[in-house]
């Protein structure tokens, strides 16, 4: 239909691309930058020149790459290869942040991918960026290749958000699923984790909840307009889920994720949490399988929205990044930044005792009347009210016999839950501690 | 922590904003722009003011709209009333085309979510804005307030996008589902729909797929950078599906569902189309329930995503509208306009005999010795390979005796498919006209 229509002529201005770092996603966004000049041309409206790239070994021979691009020298190639635009894909707090700021202050553009960067110094950063009118894209942080970052900044900026949740973190939902759907204990899902190359060897900053934190800063940050940093948020990390919790989840139609939550609280105040939590098998997070992403935002206007889709690996990652790339180069091509870093409504966050929400606990009794009733009383006292409770007889055939009680509150503050843990913990009838796992989405 | 920082000063710049229409959308934008103005002030940079609203009757009273601003004089309104920005929600080609090339022409930008517009006159709209250098946004045309527009034209630029596919009309998913879950009929399910003001009194727009091949072609355009007018899609209504092959469906583990498909075939050409079609329940888009809607975007780089959210009703719709609001201001405060409407891939639509899917078919033989083998031929003269098939004898003791024979086919070319279907059809042995379901995602 449209055969005999030539294509636009090729534009000629020219826009020169600093990257720094060739790892997995930067020599994939090398290769799509070298590979599909002419298409990133057409939609960028300049050609796209790969000025330079920084890496730890130039000597190191990289498919695809010339080497005359490669460099050891970040700072000057940085500062002095008259660099439009710079993509920082190294990761870390320094020298990325150090790059970053030189970056923009030699007048570039930056593209980055460092949530804890982001989570740290992000509101410095924009702070500088916007002094120097340049742009800072991060599209790539949050959640690999799902666009989060723009349908928060402008598709929904005339909605009012009131939650987003998600899992955030491949790595820990691949553990968490394998362990619901293979019977297996963390310690063996956390190695096939690892095998598959979807945990790292040290899988600290995963299953301890550190990269999801940062994520979960920049998406508050983000959909609250509010400064948030990464040491405002509740952590929790992965590494005590067991078997059993995730049976019990089972048992009540429900299955435990590893979730990240921003949401405004009745006093319009922020809480933003990462711990695994369960979730019922009929909400849409309980479908985000393997080590894919998703993000649930809740918007007064909208209503419930899902993105979904890979939030790892090299080529989603680079999807993101260059998505940036050509929006930023079109924003530079007409000399304007897109949309400014935006803490207006500047809300401050909830302390995690003042957090709502369900909780599972579990525990065993010694096995005598009045027991349960002690219980009952103990949750009345701090105005914690139960949702269901099972008592069961343990399997073991303890001398003298002990129960195992677990139950499921209603919505509840946190340190009122907290308080009852201590009171049961010390009764005298609670035997071990006692387990609690959030529940969220009920 | 930051409740020290003071609200930004109220932006002083003011944008005068003309409503057409005031539906059930057009009521919630002026309600969302009266009580939120300052929100959106701070966001957008500047004060965005009612110019006046454009209504069939000015003398009908609407809650929380002062009169004043009614008028019944559209042309007027946006010849006359400096409006920087017109909204139009009345629909329909005429004169919708006029007031919206009367405004780009008066130099104001333009939100709409006129998706039958789009399709059949959007090139000639989106030049007209381009000449003029005004916006045309239109987020709330495709798939209500979920956010779509923006991640194909921004966030998946980079990308190459391969497919498009979703569910975007949210009367049809939800006869569909109806029919599925609670064993309706169509005209039942139909009637339901319409009871909860899902479906119109005239529901030909949906039940026949007009509305979802204008959201096709959008879509198709946007993803592969071509002209793709709503008349290139092909389109078949969900009128003709029947509780057998919703049976039928449930029986492969599959789930009938109202399909958008937009995808670049072998060739390069564009395919797209809309019918139902039979999805497995492992399918991301089988989840997608009542009135919601979907989309599955494949790309190359960033793999499967899929977007799920609320498809029609005033506040969603009015959502992705605010949203686009914001964005065209911040762009007019700065003097410059959105990402320009790209046609450069230029690619062209593929004939719909030469699409390639697999298919359920389903017919009734005479069940006499040869009859299977005699089936097996013409699909094999035809090479449609057939991967499943089931004969029963029907259940009414016909005299003399009949069979059901039902199959799945492997990927196949439609007219191949169709060239079967004529033959079966001819055969002699095959009783009355052969049922075809298309299957995607299998």
């Amino acid at each position: 239909m449209n055969q005999s229509v030539t294509r636009p002529a090729v534009p000629v201005k020219v826009l020169r691309v600093a990257l720094l770092g060739a790892g997995t996603v930067g020599r994939k966004v090398a290769t799509i930058l070298l590979e599909h000049a002419d298409d990133l041309a057409a939609k960028a409206g300049c050609r796209l020149e790969v000025s330079g790239i920084a890496v730890r070994d130039a000597t190191k021979p990289r498919a695809g790459i010339d080497p005359a691009l490669l460099t050891e020298d970040a700072a000057g190639l940085v500062a002095n290869s008259g660099a439009d635009i710079v993509i920082e894909l190294i990761g870390g707090l320094s020298p990325a942040k150090e790059l970053i700021v030189s970056a923009i202050e030699h007048g570039a553009s930056v593209i980055t991918a460092n949530k804890a960067l982001l989570a740290s110094h992000g509101d410095e950063i924009f702070a500088i960026a916007e002094r120097n009118g340049v742009d800072v894209y991060f599209e790539a942080a949050v959640a690999g290749a799902i666009p989060i970052v723009r349908p928060l900044r402008e598709s929904l900026v005339g909605d009012e958000i009131r939650a987003v949740m998600g899992v955030v973190n491949g790595t820990t939902n691949y553990i968490l699923d394998k362990m619901s759907t293979e019977h297996q204990d963390f310690n063996q899902a956390l190695a096939a984790a690892q095998d598959l190359g979807f945990a790292e060897a040290d899988p600290t900053a995963d299953v301890e909840g550190y990269d999801a934190a940062s994520k979960a800063a920049i998406l508050a940050s983000l959909a609250f307009h509010s400064s948030v940093p990464g040491s405002a948020v509740y952590r929790e990390g992965i590494t005590d889920v067991t078997p059993e919790d995730i049976e019990a989840a089972a048992a009540m139609d429900c299955v435990v994720k590893p979730l990240a939550i921003a949401r405004v609280d009745e006093q319009g105040r922020i809480e933003v949490r990462v711990h695994a939590a369960m979730v019922p098998l009929t909400h849409p997070l309980a479908m985000v399988h393997g080590p894919n992403n998703a993000l649930v935002v809740e918007a007064a206007n909208a209503g419930r929205l899902m993105f979904l889709g890979p939030g790892a690996g090299g080529s989603p990652t680079a999807s993101a990044v260059t998505g940036d790339l050509v929006t930023v180069a079109r924003n530079r091509v007409r000399g304007v930044v897109g949309p400014a870093h935006s803490l207006y409504q500047a809300l401050a966050t909830a302390p995690m005792g003042q957090t709502r929400t369900r909780y599972y606990l579990r525990f065993k009794v010694a096995d005598q009347p009045g027991v349960l009733a002690a219980v009952a009383g103990i949750l009345a006292r701090h105005e914690v009210s139960v949702h269901s409770i099972r008592q069961t007889p343990t399997a073991n055939g303890d001398d003298p016999a002990t129960a195992r009680v677990s139950m499921m509150t209603h919505i509840a503050r946190e340190s009122d839950v907290a308080a009852c843990l201590g009171e049961l913990e010390n009764s005298g009838f609670v035997i071990g501690p006692v387990r609690l796992v959030r529940a969220e989405g009920v």
